[in-house]
Order: structure tokens, then C-alpha cells, then sequence
């Protein structure tokens, strides 16, 4: 865990007083910069010592073996693996000739400031050589949300104590060693970077290496140039190898004469364009960023950044931690999907190798619901990227004996790079949680040309894939068997009620989507009986219910197993994957992250409260938190059962997980569906916002020590912001026409101009649920 | 298929009359020789060409690691494989400066017999050389029962027109090249047999090689030594080199005067000893060997079969094929377990590299049960071998969080080797397995020595093993959740029927061992109420049941699963595995193997004659028989329930199963566990001989073609014959003191000298129960 005490708590900042090497890792992540496209870890300029060294772009991979010690028909026999490209952001520095590298000498001041407003990270260090030569660096990193190729970083060296020579090798630099901790199944299975050379170059204050993959056929350019303020005499002398271009830069600093340079990078990626091509692909963008100059990427980062928080800012008062992590969130969500444009959205984004570089079902259920109402675009790009694998989609779910698509549980380029299936192929889930939020992105944009061009193809084919898996049972009712839901400490199991309430939902938004774009679905030869076909299933999807326990069990028989025996379980068990055998957790009731509980959320229109209520408290207690996928959504539902406190703890502890790294893993990248999960929990949960069939409908409760929170949404070419507090809740239409909402159930129509006021009722008071011995909600006690 | 046309019926033996290279690699599973400590395949003695050369010992591995791509807790990172060991059955021949290779020149003439009653393998060709030399070759191979460590082949090389000089080579080769078809996930995946020579000399016409794994840290030993008659001048030389040792016999041969060897051979192995100590234990068996000579060898091992037959005989009147089926059965039952002592009998004996050499759970349930009854010593080494595996099994019970003993799903040494654990880990129906071994041998045998040495602790920890492993649910039944039964196209359900039968039976037991051996159970700690919580858990051990169908579930919710697609089904589409995933097989209902049917067998005293009627129709519409352990349970199901001509159809496909390689793969050895199912199909079936609670029930009943039936068993010190015609059955006590059985429930009392005859109830008309499209029972017609 992070001592808090290396980062001050700021409303607009993440700001690092101290470097604590042993977190090396984890502030690479957590200072990580990206576009979507394009993402830099928070690596030392100087390249060492780093822990996990990173530079990635969206969808590129390399392909590696999937071994099995024993095979099995449709197990997918290569996987997809994110890997390390030419890393642009070092900047070697000599001081006389001691090579400035903070684990020798003296580090006498260390700040890191990830500056939310203005989008870049500002480093400021002082250090003392190993010989005594006190220097001062500050440098600036930016990728620009603008252009999506383009990164740049001002680096300044300034000795304290007199004239010194000074030396900076800016370097591209391809197949850099790096680590990874082994044994921890959650991490990357790191290919080492066999990145073969194509071309070379350097010349001037310029270079370029071009290199390509071994197997997965893709080819990577990367360009440097720079802007070079220095002394008299400043000596610039270019050189390339292999793997390596260097612009070397030699002067002789004093106080009050820095060196400085602004180093420009572009990056540019393609299966396809031959090695000049992607060479003046990448020389374009630098020449464009080079001519916009330092300070106008600067501009254009704030302006775009300034954008972005006028319609999606979330401020919350009375707890300065959640205000900090709530647009800490925000920021890198943003950086995940801003500029992602039909490549994928990894469960990392693009702050680390973890999980392989993969998305899973979590960038749709968690992400998406975020960029949705905040950065539609964002989320557009993103489902058009799942259309763009359909193909590869069509032809899993031909190979698994099955119709219409069957998306991959995890993967890059499209293909099932899961190797586990009981985790992988039968969590089908993830073609309904796809589905799911089409149907959102639609209802909360009205973008018909989207529709069009790939959402009713998304909705139909997957509800084409529900038709084949199930079947109906001598009683009439439409049964879904042997899938797996949400929760990972359960598998193959019948009729889950998660996986059963969403695919009632792709159903109905399949038939629906037929009906509004007859000549896709003509295209696709969807007939009236098919068409019949998806309302009929959606009708009669069988949901279990344990009339006994009167609660739904998540799965069928999932009641009847044996409780976990969390009292003999011991806090260093946790996460019980690690020290349990999935064997074990499958057939007892013990619950990693919300998955009944999701559904309540996901499709809380199906629910009674009464049942919400009995459905919660027994969930709470086998639910263990140890997916990163679970505390907002219990957080959420708290709120809406009037558990405020819990719900805070909740929120807390979901929006903290990255800046405590409460999973001990955040060394290998954020978690991006969990920092969406803050949003979720502050707008979703605080403000109880809901948007079944497409209507947008609140319930907003605070609870102590918060005192107010406001967010803003897009939604059908209108701007609301909501602001709430202990007693009454204000909804504004800050732009577009009139609309109508909800307020804890009464219809409510916002014009704007005309801000409507509402008191909040009183929450009912009702018996704290129980967790499981020992995993009570943490977090650390508030700041404000 | 083998082509029928090569093989001869005949009751005592498998005669080959013509070489289809194409099918060697089956013939040498059929042809292989072994005495359940040595094995060697039927290679050609000249060595090539060959299919899959092979010489095992049994319980002789080597390491190999486990792969995945996503590990998890729990899973065996290494795995045991069995190795092709020194070759000592190499016997090359020169006839004149060509090499006896069968691929060139002509095939003249070819036989093959392996003779069921003398133990022996010989072979007969005449072969003409390219350029027309023509010889003939008599060879004959025997692997002693009578002394372990020994086989010896006589050869024999006669020219047939003139004078011609003739060399053979005869060899120990260490190392030898292999190849096995690859992909099919039931073959082995064959280490390249990596020994590491230790020791070899060759002096005279002996020759001695010592060899050690990489890994497992085993050593081999392998050893010769020769007579030799042959003509006026016969020149013998010795040489050896690292991996080789060979003595090189020089003649010239004539008509009527051949050149004959005969190669004695000697094997050991051992994790502990010395290269002099192993290397004086061949030699010594060696020398006894070659003091008792080839004929006194002979002598034994005929005595010894004799000795077998006199008392294990099946005799099978009306169907040649059958009769000739189960002595081959029986042969190779006696082969795979005869001298075992106390290593593990593999699912292909010795007999093929198949499965990596694994000893799986139907060594227990298929193999033991003949044994006990035929050759009760071989049963209880066999048992004898799991118990020195006890110390593992705690261990991965252990691991797995569970308590007493978890016994691997398939080991060589007692180490989990099953990498997929849902149909490893999860069939925890081993434990109980092992254990209905063991009340079955200690009720047939009456040796308390093993129930305190062994059988007591087997029984006691498995038991301890179902009660961690189950619960109690609120209506106070125990269950067995998340487990995978016998049928391997479902697994990880709950309360498998059959697991929880077998469970249950297991539990009694141990309380009952407990109770017969309180002095074992004082060792292990076994006090009052545990004792008493095996009873209770026995009582109340849930069985699920469904009342709409008025059937048995295999597993709870297993009725209301989708019924596998049949009619859509092609033949090229068996075995299902090899088609679709284990994600569509698992959810649907389709029976890869007997399981509920099982039960019905194992535990036939748990159900009602009408339930297993219902049961049976049930199940026989789901059954595909793609596993080898199906159709002789299925046969005497049948056989119970009236469905005689259906059982004699399943009786005649399962003995035909290797002879007529119905599953394609006994190439990599014989399926010995379906060879037993033989004699169960015949005895448990036809004789409808049952041992549950220790007693011996029969109601036999016959079928045309069949017109007699006649066994014999060993029980309790006395020797039974049984033998069935249609109209009646005879029970005649051999030997032994008079005995209590019971004849289609009445109960009889046989006394020594005093057959019993009677008379054989009429079988009740029921109409025959269907299979699914096009996988009704096969097997070719009745030749006789």
C-alpha cells in the first residue's frame, strides 16, 4: 500500500512529495498518461530504475502460445498479449560525467504532479551526485488528447553550485528489458518485447525507428524531434542503431543557464502500411505537434481538458479524499477512451501490461456507462470496436455449435484469448453486457447512424447467440444452463439470474432494434418468427427463485451449497483464489464480486424492493470483495436500500483502490472499470440515478460527512447537472430542450433556465447488513 | 478396424495370419507380453519396422512439467509419464550382408500366435531377401510370470535353399527413436525417453546396461544373456557402447541346420539403488534365469496359467468370438496385474504408452473385482499400492483444504497428474472407488492382515475425505456439492448419484472397519463421534430424485438439462470430445459413460427393481458409449432388467473393443479396464453374479446364440463354479467349506461335491430401451 503520506490530498491534483522506491511500480501507473490511443507509464525520464517499463498503443499485440497440458476441442491455441513498443519518453541525463540516476548520490527533493486541469504530469527533482554536483530538473510530460499520436515532454537541467558540463541522450529505444512478478495470475504473462527492426534513423534533432511483430503480422513507428534551449555552445550530434535512435546533447550548465529541450514524439501503428508509409505517417505528426510548439499543446490540452470537466465534472463536498479520487477517475477513464476510435479498451487501459493488455466484459458494464453520459463519443468509438471483431465473433460462436455471435471473454484483436474456459467461454454474460450498453449508448444519444451502421447488428446477432444456448424446460420457461455469471468464485452453473435478466434485456432490445431498422434486419434475414422468437424467450427466461429462503439464489441450487467458512478463513487468505482451488470456491456459497447483486442493479426493474432488500442483506454476507468489480456496486444498491454508511464505505473503498492499491497489484496498471465504478457510485449511488428503458430517473440520499455532491450528464442532446444535499436535490438543464425525469419516483420536468428543486425523503432506517468476518468495507478514515 | 481377416477364432489364442503394416502398432498393443512388473510390446524382433516401440516397467516414470496458460491454486505443475525403458527385445538379423527388414524383399509367409494357455508369443515368417534369399524365422517370447524381473525369447533362423551366412545382432538399446499420432488428447504425450547412461559393459554373450531419469530419479537396469546352438564355426563377439550393449552371432546357416539363439533378459528398477547393487540384482536374475534354461521356463510359465485357468476360466458356448474374447481379456487382465506388487496397474497395463502410463479410478472399480475373484493376491497388491500412496493423498487433501485422504485422478506414483480439474480434481469418486476395493477384496478374502495393514487406514481416510467434503443442507440431508461423477461429459454438479452411493458405502465402512479395528483407529485418532458422524453422514446422504420423470438425476438438475442434439449428430462426429467443447457436453444431457447405470450396478442394493427399470430406459436414451467403460455395465443392466438380447449386444461390443479397435486408439495400448469389463458382462451380467454387503448373489439368465455359460470363482477359501444354460444354473463348490449364495433371490447353500441345480425363472418381456441415433450397441456378427 501506498503511505498516504507521500501524496497530499488536492481537489485537482495527484500530487507525490516523496519517491518511495518499493512503489515505483504503482506510481507508474497512477502517474500514467494517455489518449486512448497512445499510453506512457509513469516511468523516470531517465529510464532507471523503473519497475514496470511502459509505452503501449491501443490494439497492438503480439500473438503468443497458449499451452495445455491436456487440449480440449475449442480451446483457443494463441493468445493476444500487449507489449512494450518503442518507449519515446527517455531522456538520459550526464551530469559531468556521473549518470544522474537517483539510486546513487543523494535525491534531495522529489515532487510528481499529475495535474488533472491541465493534463500533464510535472516532475520537479533535486539531486545531489555521488561526487556532490547539485542539479535541479523539472519536466513535463504531455499525450495529447488532441492529436492522438502525439506525446512531448520539457526537460530542463539547471546545476545549483556553478558551471557544470552537462549531457541529455534523448533516445528512442525498442526491446528495453523489463520485469514482471511472477505467479500471480492476474498479472501479464510478459512475452519479452521481440519487436524485429525495420528501419532505423537519425538525423539533425531527429529519429525514427520502424519495427514489427514476429507473429502477429503489425508494424510500430515511432518518431522523436525536439526543440533545443541551452547555453552558448550547445552541441547536438544524432546517431541510430538497431533498436536505437539518439539525439545527443551536450552544454555547459550554470545556475540561472539551464539546458532545456521539448522532446516530441509520434506514434503510429498498422497491419497493413508499408514502412514509408508509416514513417511519414509518424514524421507528419511530429511536424504538426513541432509546429504547434510546446506552449500550444499545452493550449490545446487544457482547452480540451476544460471541455471535458464543464460536462462531466463530479464534485463532492465533505470528503476530500473521494474528491480527489472521484476526478482522478474521471481523468483516466478519459485517458482510457478519449481517443480510442474502434480499438479496444483494456481493463488497464493503457497504464500497464496486466491482464495481458485484455478487455473483458468491464469496459461495456462499467466503463461505457461513464463515457456514455460523459464522453459519448468515447463510448461509440468503443462499440465500434466489438462491431469491428463481429466477424471473429461469428465464427467462435460457429466453432462452439452455436448461432449469431459469441463475443470473447477476453481479448485484443477479437479473438477468445481466454485459455480457462469455465472463466472464459461460458461467461457469456459479456454478449448481453455488450448488448446492454448499445442500448444505453442509443437511448442516451439518439444516434441513429449508429444504430444503423452497428448497434441493431450487435443486438441482433447476440440475441441470436441467447436463442441457441438456451432452451425450454417441460413448464414452458426458457433456460439458460452450465454458463457462468459475474462472480468468479462460481462457474458452470444453471440459469444465472445476472446472465438470465440480461439476456431478457439483449432479447428485447433485438426485437426492437428489428422492428426500428428493418433493412439490417432484413439484411441479417431476421424473419417475423425469429423476431417472435426473441419476445417469446424474453417472456419466459426462467429466473430461480428460493421460495424457502425467499431470495434469489444467484444460480440454480447456489443456496443449498455450504457457506464459505469465513470464520477459520484468516485475513492472509484473501484473496481466497490465491490460496484456495477454484474446486472449492465453485461449490461453496462464497461470492468474489457482485453478480446477483449487479443484476439488481444492472436490471433493477425486476426486482421488488422487498426482494432487493432480502436479496442484498444475504449477498453481503458471502460477498468477499476480492474483484475490484464489487464495492461500487454494493455501494449502489445500499444506497438504494438506505444502507447511507455502508454506501459511503462502499464508495470510498472502491474509489481509493488504486491510490491505497488495495489489491497489491496496481504496479501492473489501473484498475479502469473500478476507477468508472467511483462515477458510478457517486452518480449512480449518492445520486440514484437509473436509466431502465432508456428513462433517466434519480433518488439522491447523502449521508454524513458528504454535505453536497453535483455531477453533470449528456443525454439526448441535453446538459443537466444535479446537485444534492442532505435535504433536497436540484436538477438544472444547463443546455438543449425540455425533458422529463424522476425524483424518488415523482415525474419531473426540467426546462432550462428554470432549475427544479426537490426535498429529499428520509431514508429508512434499517438493520446494517453483515459481511464477511474480516471483510467488513475498508478504507482510510476521510481527510476533510 | 483390424480387418477380421487377419485374426482366426480360436478359444486359446489370437492367431494372426497376415502382417497389415498399417495396423501394426494395434497388433503390438494385442501381441504385447507382461507380467504386471514387465511389459513389452509386440514389436517385430527385428525392431523395425515398428509402431510404437515399447518396454515398460511398471511404476517406472519420468517427470514432466504441466503447463498453463492461466495457473491456478492447486494445480500439479509436475506430471509423471510413463518411458519406453532399454530395449531387450531387439534381435536384429543379416542374411548375408542383407538387412531382415520385412518393408523389402517378399512376405512370404507371416504368423503371429500369442497362446493364451502356454503364456507365449511366436511368431513364424518366411521371408525372401531382395535378391531372393529366402529364410524362415521362428521366434518365441515369454514374459514370466513366475519370475518377475525375466522374459526370454528363442530364435530360431533357418535358410531355405542353400548355405548362406547369417549375423544376428541382439541388442540392449537404451534411447530408441519413437513417434506416437499426435492431437489426440487419450494418447500419451511422449517424453523423448531422455536416460542418462549410468553403466554398460558387454563380455561373452552377456550384456548389462544402467540408465537413470533426468528427473524423477529412477534408475533401470537391463541385462542378457544368451544360448546359443547353431552351426559348425558360430562366431560371438560383445561390445557395448553408451546406450547400447550387443552380442553379435556369426554362422553359416543351412536347410536344416539353423542358426537358433535363445536371449534371456532381466529388468530392475529402483528409486534407491546403487549402479552395483541394480546391476548385480539383473545379472542374478539373469543367471537364475539361464540355470532354470528355456524349456524349464516354459515348464513354469504353463504351470502357472494352468494353475490360472483351472481356476478363473469363463467358457462361452454358442459365440466363438466371445469365448476367444474373454480368455484374451482374462490373459491380459493377469498380464497387467499378476506381479504388480504394490505398483500401480495402468489403465493400459503394460501394454502401450496410452494415457502417460496413468493408473486412473477404473483399475479399482473394473480390474480389482476380477482379480479378486481370480487372483485375490494381485487384487491386494494392486490395493496394497494405493496405501503406499496414503502419504500424497494427505497432502493434496491438504492442499485442497479437506481432510484424511484425496487420491489422485491419475498418477503413476501417487502425485496428482490431471492438469483439467474439472474432470480430475472434482471426481473425488476415486476416494470411494479405491475404497469399494477394498470392502469387496477384505468380504472375498477374509484377510485380516491387509484390513490392519492397509484396508482399515483406506477406509478411514477416505471417509474422513467425504465428510470435509460435504454438508448438511437445512433439511438436515448431507451433500455433496460441485463434484464430477464417472460420465466425463458432465462434471462439477451436485450430489452426483452415483459419487453420493459410493460415499455412502465408503462411510459405512470405515465405521465398520473402525468397530473390526480399533486399534488402527486409536492410530489414526478416530474416537467415538467421528465414528458415529460416518454412520450419521451414511443415513442421510442426499439422493436426488426426480419426481415429474419418476427417474434418478445423475447429478441434481441433470433432467432438466437440454437433450444433446442426436438426430443432428453425424458419425464422423464421435467421440463427441473430439467435436465439441466440454462447455456443450457438460450442459446438455448426453452420457459419454455408464454413470447413474453404474451406481445401479455398484450400488444395486440402493434402488427398486421398477426404478432401475425407469433409470435404465432413461439413460439408455442419452448414452453414446464414447468411453471404453460403458458398454459392459450397460450389459449387465440389461441383463438384470430382461433385456437379454440388448445385453448380449453390449457384452459382445465391449469384448470386441480392443480385438477390433472400436475406439481407434489401441494402438497406444489395451484398454485393460474394458477387458475386464468382459468378464463382468459375462459374469455380472450373464451369471448376474452381485457381492453387495459381502454376499454372493446370482441370477443368471442367457440369451441365443449363447447356449452355456460356465466361471469359477475364488471366495472365502473356496473355489465356485457357476454355469448357466438357458434353462438352468448349476453352482458346484470345488473346494472349500460350505457356502451361503443366493439363486434369483432364493437362497442356497452349496456343500463341496454336492452340485446344485436350478432352474431359470422366465425373463420378464419388456420392451427394448432405445439408444441415441446411431449409437446402438455394434460389434460385428457372431462367427460361430
Amino acid at each position: 500500500m501506498i503511505a498516504q503520506s507521500a501524496f497530499t490530498v488536492e481537489p485537482w491534483a495527484l500530487h507525490e512529495t516523496s519517491l518511495e522506491l518499493e512503489h515505483l511500480a504503482q506510481t507508474e501507473s497512477l502517474f500514467a498518461l494517455a489518449n486512448g490511443h497512445l499510453g506512457l507509464r509513469g516511468n523516470l525520464d531517465e529510464g532507471e530504475p523503473f519497475g514496470i517499463p511502459g509505452t503501449y498503443l491501443a490494439g497492438f499485440y503480439e500473438e503468443k502460445e497458449l499451452p495445455y497440458a491436456e487440449a480440449g476441442y475449442g480451446y483457443p491455441e494463441a493468445g493476444e498479449t500487449v507489449i512494450n513498443v518503442t518507449n519515446g519518453k527517455l531522456l538520459r541525463l550526464f551530469v559531468k560525467d556521473e549518470p544522474f540516476d537517483i539510486r546513487y548520490g543523494k535525491l534531495i527533493a522529489h515532487e510528481r504532479v499529475l495535474d488533472l486541469r491541465a493534463g500533464v504530469m510535472r516532475r520537479t527533482v533535486e539531486w545531489a551526485s555521488p561526487t556532490g554536483r547539485r542539479v535541479r530538473v523539472h519536466s513535463t510530460r504531455v499525450v495529447c488528447f488532441t492529436r492522438r499520436a502525439v506525446a512531448a515532454i520539457r526537460y530542463e537541467v539547471e546545476p545549483l553550485d556553478g558551471t557544470v558540463p552537462v549531457v541529455i541522450q534523448s533516445e528512442l529505444v525498442a526491446n528495453e528489458s523489463q520485469q514482471s512478478e511472477p505467479g500471480d495470475p492476474r498479472g501479464a504473462t510478459l512475452a519479452p518485447s521481440l519487436l524485429r527492426s525495420e528501419s532505423s534513423s537519425a538525423r539533425g534533432t531527429r529519429g525514427v525507428l520502424v519495427h514489427a511483430t514476429q507473429t502477429s503480422g503489425l508494424r510500430v513507428g515511432a518518431a522523436m524531434d525536439h526543440t533545443i534551449v541551452g547555453p552558448e555552445r550547445t552541441d547536438v550530434t544524432a546517431d541510430s542503431e538497431v533498436d536505437l535512435a539518439r539525439v545527443l546533447v551536450a552544454a555547459d550548465a550554470a545556475p540561472g543557464s539551464p539546458l532545456c529541450l521539448v522532446k516530441f514524439l509520434a506514434y503510429g501503428w498498422s497491419g497493413e502500411r508499408s514502412v514509408p508509409a508509416l514513417t511519414d505517417q509518424v514524421e507528419a505528426a511530429l511536424a504538426s505537434a513541432k509546429h504547434a510548439d510546446w506552449e500550444g499543446l499545452l493550449a490545446e490540452q487544457r482547452s480540451y481538458l476544460d471541455d471535458f470537466w464543464e460536462r462531466a465534472d463530479v464534485q463532492i463536498d465533505g470528503d476530500a479524499d473521494l474528491q480527489q479520487a472521484a476526478r482522478f477517475a474521471l481523468f483516466h477513464i478519459l485517458q482510457a477512451g478519449a481517443r480510442g476510435e474502434r480499438r479496444p479498451i483494456a481493463a488497464k487501459g493503457l497504464t500497464g501490461p496486466g491482464y495481458d493488455g485484455h478487455t473483458f466484459w468491464d469496459t461495456e458494464s462499467f466503463v461505457l456507462p461513464v463515457l456514455t453520459y460523459t464522453a459519448p463519443r468515447a463510448a461509440r468509438d468503443a462499440l465500434g470496436w466489438r462491431h469491428r471483431t463481429l466477424e471473429a465473433a461469428r465464427e467462435r460462436a460457429r466453432l462452439l455449435g452455436l448461432r449469431g455471435a459469441s463475443f470473447p471473454w477476453r481479448t485484443i484483436a477479437g479473438s477468445e484469448c481466454s485459455s480457462y474456459w469455465p472463466a472464459g467461454t461460458a461467461a457469456f454474460h459479456v454478449n448481453a453486457d455488450i448488448a446492454d450498453a448499445v442500448v444505453r449508448y442509443l437511448a442516451a444519444s439518439e444516434d441513429e447512424d449508429f444504430l444503423h451502421e452497428a448497434g441493431s447488428e450487435l443486438l441482433m446477432e447476440t440475441a441470436r447467440l441467447w436463442r441457441s444456448l438456451g432452451h425450454f424446460d417441460a413448464s414452458g420457461m426458457f433456460r439458460i444452463d452450465g454458463v457462468t455469471g459475474p462472480d468468479e468464485y462460481s462457474a458452470i452453473a444453471d440459469n444465472n439470474v445476472y446472465t438470465n435478466l440480461m439476456a431478457q434485456r439483449n432479447l428485447r432490445a433485438a426485437a426492437d432494434a428489428a422492428e426500428r431498422d428493418p433493412s439490417q434486419a432484413a439484411q441479417l434475414g431476421v424473419d417475423m418468427e425469429e423476431l417472435g422468437s426473441w419476445r417469446r424467450l424474453a417472456q419466459t427466461l426462467y429466473i430461480p427463485y428460493d421460495e424457502t429462503l425467499q431470495v434469489h439464489p444467484q444460480s440454480d441450487g447456489f443456496t443449498k451449497h455450504q457457506v464459505w467458512d469465513f470464520a477459520g478463513t484468516g485475513p492472509e487468505q484473501y484473496p481466497l483464489l490465491l490460496h484456495f482451488p477454484y474446486f472449492d470456491l465453485y461449490r461453496k456459497q462464497v461470492v468474489k464480486q457482485a453478480d446477483l447483486v449487479l443484476a439488481m442493479l444492472m436490471r433493477g426493474d425486476a426486482f421488488t424492493d422487498e426482494q432487493k432488500q432480502r436479496n442484498f442483506a444475504y449477498y453481503e454476507r458471502l460477498t468477499v470483495r476480492d474483484s475490484s468489480l464489487s464495492a461500487c456496486t454494493q455501494a449502489v444498491l445500499a444506497c438504494e436500500l438506505g444502507h447511507l454508511e455502508l454506501a459511503y464505505e462502499y464508495l470510498r473503498e472502491g474509489a481509493l483502490l488504486d491510490l491505497e492499491d488495495l489489491e497489491h497489484n496496481t504496479r501492473d496498471g489501473l484498475h479502469i472499470a473500478a476507477l468508472a465504478g467511483t462515477w458510478i457510485g457517486a452518480v449512480a449511488g449518492m445520486g440514484g440515478m437509473r436509466d431502465h428503458d432508456g428513462q433517466l430517473t434519480f433518488a439522491p440520499r447523502l449521508t454524513p460527512p458528504l454535505t453536497r455532491i453535483a455531477f453533470r450528464l449528456l443525454f439526448r442532446a441535453r446538459k443537466l447537472q444535479v446537485e444534492v444535499t442532505p435535504e433536497q436535490a436540484s436538477y438544472t438543464l444547463l443546455a438543449g430542450e425540455t425533458l422529463e425525469l424522476s425524483h424518488h419516483g415523482e415525474s419531473i420536468t426540467v426546462t432550462a433556465g428554470a432549475p427544479l428543486v426537490r426535498p429529499i425523503p428520509p431514508a429508512p432506517q434499517r438493520e446494517r447488513p453483515t459481511q464477511p468476518q474480516g471483510r467488513e468495507p475498508g478504507g482510510a478514515a476521510p481527510a476533510a
